[in-house]
């Protein structure tokens, strides 16, 4: 006898009603989608276990929507599962100020992650999965399993088709995630019209070579059986993550099914109509949720999810009495605080320490804090010995079974793969459980995770690039690899810190600052030469974001710099002292959080009067919001030994203060107002 | 009897010993992967139809580094077989102002594209390999093959990590390239150690689920043989394209072989030393090649190469003969020109024309001078009928027995792929002939191509971005598909154009400015929504890239504005005038463009004296060079209807005037000094 009956097939048909309705409602959206699976949805919401009263628990099974533009349908899954979406918030999709936004948006409640960019949602999925793999090894003990949750994945073609879930695939299948299980819509249409136009790999075969197992629904439709089932098989599936690949009909019951046209587009008003009739429902009325469908769900997910919530709340309280270490750690993170003091443990250097390179003093500063904070979990997309990553004694997360390490391991080995890491790194913060994820490349290959560090800064996961090989300073690998637009390009994103640190204090700050932050990523930029340790400094003042490194009575100038050429400031303000200039250094690490500051601080470090010199071997691009003038680099670098490469392109203490002398020349007799200054 | 003997053992060696004096000679470099894989390049290029005194000629054999960190391999090859490279080049590697950088580099002859981000050349190849084929499906006639070339890959684990190469492949089996053929160096090690720390999947059967034919050497270290077989059966694979796993173990023949500390740092002086006996060269002697290996290949490639260039070229000219029309085309494209008076066919518009949006202005633009220019190849992310890119009658470029177009079809399909998109618009023009590429996607969607947009500006190669939808305009979507920083970043990329029109006039400039760049590529940021025909603009104006839209006598600020906010700041103006305020308009298409005038038509535009107001609703970050204040969007946007997420952020008539009057208010009394004023 079928576990499935007319309430289920009622539940579908509302669902799908629903995601038509607000894409009518709204005239704009995605029915298409939708319509081919509100089976599944309903199927494998079903079955989750979660709490829609409570959406932070942190046991609860995960789903992620990769292909956001599919929306109408979660906001539909998450009103009637009990979430706090009302039927009035679906009327208003897509409206400004509404909480139906156009795609899914991580603040909302119940919804995991932000997604629309295609791939991003399953790559998410996988940081999940991670997560729960690492915190299940980390505190699960023998009679108390805290953690054990699925992550669940809708994705469609859109996502197989983009390289990062094909990397984010890869390294699923290789760290055996048997707690993912993705459900790939085959429903064989994209917006250019069939697949067949550019996409016809075997794609189950693929997933294969990548150590997944693959399953098949042939009639998503309609087929709740052939979906239960496929998704009981897949959570036996424990060393391996699963694919199943559902054929679907593309706007199923529109006159227009299976073609293209029902992607993006509101139905027409006839179609809908007889869609509601084909569906049992009355054609004239809109958003019709039968009170046997609410109660249904209730039943199904609300009830049990709330019992299994405060099962698991019951076997938390025991678990802390049992085991108080790892209990108050675990409550601790659950709080999302960092343990007291944590921060006493980041170095702090003065000049009489040696000249480092800040990629090597940031691997010092992860020494100091990776086994005070078993909330990091760091990584490299295979450049460990150059981003210096890896701490003394950490473990590898790997699949036990792999020999190299076990799912307690805090170290993952990315492989080359920017744009997974990126956000792979997104979704194990997302996770929850105060996970604080890093990750290290080269400076010049964070763009190849440019979609990933945009929806780290629009979702606000607090996650950490370690990218190291900041500038020309990387030498003879040359311009390909030499970083010219990469700062700028991210100081353009909102809310995200991007680093430049001078030396070891401003090394510490960066880190203190990243670490502390609750919504806000951090790029922290570091040189692959070796910087001194600088009179001035401080984590104190570099967290502030910019700072007056060295002062002088009544300067003639400001030198206005980051990283490596802050100590080269220092050294062309010599220069110029000799010469009877008086030149101020201004370190200015962090964009963003200088922007914090109050404007009387700002204002304090650049005041008005005193014409300001950037200095930063990159594109000045960015740098008429702080300094009237600017030396930097403008084109791309030049394969030669790193100091020579800096002398051609004039960066010596010389060739900066004879730009002073020419800025100071240029502005003598004419008012000097601050950059900071806004007229609105 | 093996085809190969003594002397080709001989080639190896002296291959392999020149790629590690020129890594030893510089102290830095990569001499793993070149010991490695100095087998497969000498057999390889032996069997290369290439003439090297001629590297342009336009149906040679393509070689491409996609692993460009063995780039001393290459610089051995492009020595040895005669190109213009000499051992003092050699010994110069990675050296400032050398002609042996320390990755391959597009502009050095032989060098067919720039590599060293991994993945990309491998998909660059595939670009190489569809102009290939177009070429031959435009141009060939029986008996005439003028096109027939195969394009060679060799890559590593990096390469087929990276998502981009994942995207470029299954599209490369769609489209049954059988003229690729890639070397995979399964070496199984990467920077991290070995691959089975994360890269344990099954290339082979991945390739296969693309479509493509996989073939097997045991033993690349030594087996010539086995190597030229898998060669010589690739060729034969007309409709798919080939991947040879080639076993071999990197840094062959050095102490420390097989291990990850051989990939990128010089071998230790001893280790060279053994390394030179091993191969039965003096121990001491440096950069030796016996004259034998010179003669070898003279025969094997300079001599056959040269005459079968003649051979080309006599066919050529029969064919020009034979064919006028298209031969007269043909030759015209490989001398690189455009026909004459092509630009007579841009749209002009005047203020009466209608409103459109400017990625509908764009499809106009490309239906008139798609059939002009037979150079032009399109295409679009899977966004044809959003990005408006497909033009009437175009054909679709497929494999004949697809039934879905042919090989002389000038329209891509390229799948829901950007970042393979942007490196194969790059293979497609370092191809030659002129090919002149254009791809679409929402602007926003032009970051996950970020890595190779930066190559295409690097190396020099005018392709063009179509990217629609570029603003909060989108509307509903909401923030995940609403660009904020992406103009700022491609804008700190040096070389390149990034237009953003206001209206038909600006499109039809930035579509004749980027067609007739030789070495810039061009973004064109496009609206979704509609623009009014303005007043003032023209081709010829906006072709400056910026220009004073409408005048006043004695302004009192200037309006500095892009795209919809043109016809914007022209209301403002309204505003402040009804007001008795005089306001400047400019437009500010193309920064590249408006940077390239002399300063005296620059400061004409934006002199001393008048405070100047940028209008972008985008982040403000890049405009400090052109103006003193800034009206932009330094947050992420918002989903809801366009007009009333354009008013919620202030991007209204009033709102610009607002401001303006405030900037004015707050230089009256001060200097103004133009922003574009520079002191050094």
């Amino acid at each position: 006898m079928s576990q499935f009956g007319a309430i289920d097939k009622l539940a579908v048909s509302t669902i799908r009603l629903l995601a038509v309705d607000e894409v009518s409602k709204a005239n704009s959206g995605h029915p298409g989608a939708p319509l081919g699976m509100a089976p599944a949805a309903h199927v494998v919401w079903s079955q989750m276990n979660m709490n829609p009263k409570n959406p932070d628990w942190i046991n609860r099974d995960r789903f992620v929507l990769s292909n956001g533009h599919a929306v109408a349908l979660l906001y539909a899954m998450l009103h009637l599962t009990g979430y706090d979406f009302s039927i009035e918030d679906l009327k208003q999709f897509r409206q400004l100020g509404s909480k139906t936004p156009g795609h899914p948006e991580f603040e909302l409640p119940g919804v995991e992650v932000t997604t629309g960019p295609l791939g991003q949602g399953v790559t998410n999925a996988v940081g999940m999965a991670i997560a729960q793999k690492n915190l299940a090894a980390t505190y699960n003990k023998p009679n108390f399993t805290l953690s054990d949750n699925f992550t669940y994945v809708f994705l469609g073609d859109g996502c197989l088709q983009e390289g990062i879930s094909s990397e984010a695939s890869s390294l699923a299948g290789h760290l055996e995630l048997g707690n993912l299980i993705c459900v790939y819509d085959d429903n064989k249409i994209t917006i250019d019209g069939s697949t067949e136009v550019s996409f016809d790999e075997d794609v189950a075969k693929r997933y294969e070579a990548y150590g997944w197992e693959v399953l098949y629904v042939e009639n998503g439709n309609e087929d709740l059986e052939g979906i239960a089932a496929a998704i009981a098989k897949a959570k036996l599936s424990t060393t391996k993550p699963t694919l199943i690949k559902m054929t679907t009909t593309i706007g199923y019951g529109s006159l227009h099914q299976g073609n293209h046209s029902v992607h993006g587009a509101p139905l027409k008003a006839d179609d809908v109509k007889q869609l509601r009739k084909k569906f049992g429902f009355d054609s004239e009325k809109s958003f019709v949720v039968p009170q046997e469908v609410y109660d249904f769900y209730q039943a199904k997910i609300g009830t049990p999810g709330a019992a299994a919530n405060k099962k698991w709340d019951q076997l938390f309280s025991q678990y802390q009495q049992k085991f108080p270490q790892e209990g108050a750690e675990f409550a601790r993170r659950l709080r999302g605080e960092l343990p007291a003091n944590w921060d006493s443990a980041l170095p702090v250097y003065t000049p009489k320490d040696s000249a480092l390179a800040t990629r090597k003093l940031s691997e010092m500063t992860l020494d100091k804090i990776f086994n005070e904070l078993p909330e990091i979990i760091g990584g490299s997309a295979d450049l460990t010995p150059s981003n210096l990553t890896r701490t003394q004694g950490a473990v590898d997360f790997q699949p036990p079974s792999s020999g190299l390490g076990d799912y307690s391991g805090r170290y993952i080995r990315y492989g080359i793969r920017e744009h997974a890491m990126g956000a792979i790194m997104n979704g194990i913060s997302a996770y929850g459980a105060h996970y604080l994820p890093y990750g290290g490349t080269f400076l010049n290959f964070v763009s190849y995770a440019a979609g990933a560090v945009r929806l780290s800064a629009l979702s606000g996961h607090p996650v950490i690039w370690v990218a190291t090989h900041d500038s020309i300073g990387v030498g003879e690998d040359g311009p390909t690899h030499q970083p010219i637009e990469t700062l700028a390009h991210f100081r353009a994103l909102p809310n995200i810190h991007v680093w430049r640190p001078a030396d070891g204090n401003e090394v510490s700050a960066a880190y203190k600052v990243a670490i502390e932050s609750k919504s806000t990523p951090s790029i922290i930029a570091l040189s692959r030469q070796n910087l001194p340790q600088l009179e001035g400094s401080s984590i104190e003042k570099a967290a502030k974001g910019g700072y007056v490194l060295q002062d002088v009575a009544n300067p003639d100038i400001i030198l206005l710099a980051t990283g490596s050429e802050v100590s080269l400031s220092v050294e062309a303000a010599k220069v110029l002292a000799a010469k009877g200039i008086k030149a101020r250094v201004v370190s200015l690490p962090d964009f963003y959080n200088f922007d914090k500051q109050d404007e009387a601080y700002r204002l304090s470090v650049l005041p008005d009067g005193i014409p300001v010199l950037s200095v930063e071997v990159l594109t000045t691009s960015c740098w008429g919001k702080y300094a009237h003038q600017s030396f930097g680099l403008d084109r791309f670098g030049a394969s030669g030994k790193a100091p020579e490469v800096f002398k051609f392109f004039g960066f010596t203490a010389e060739g900066v203060a004879e730009r002073a002398t020419k800025t100071i020349a240029f502005y003598k007799g004419k008012d000097v107002i601050s950059p900071l200054r806004r007229a609105f």
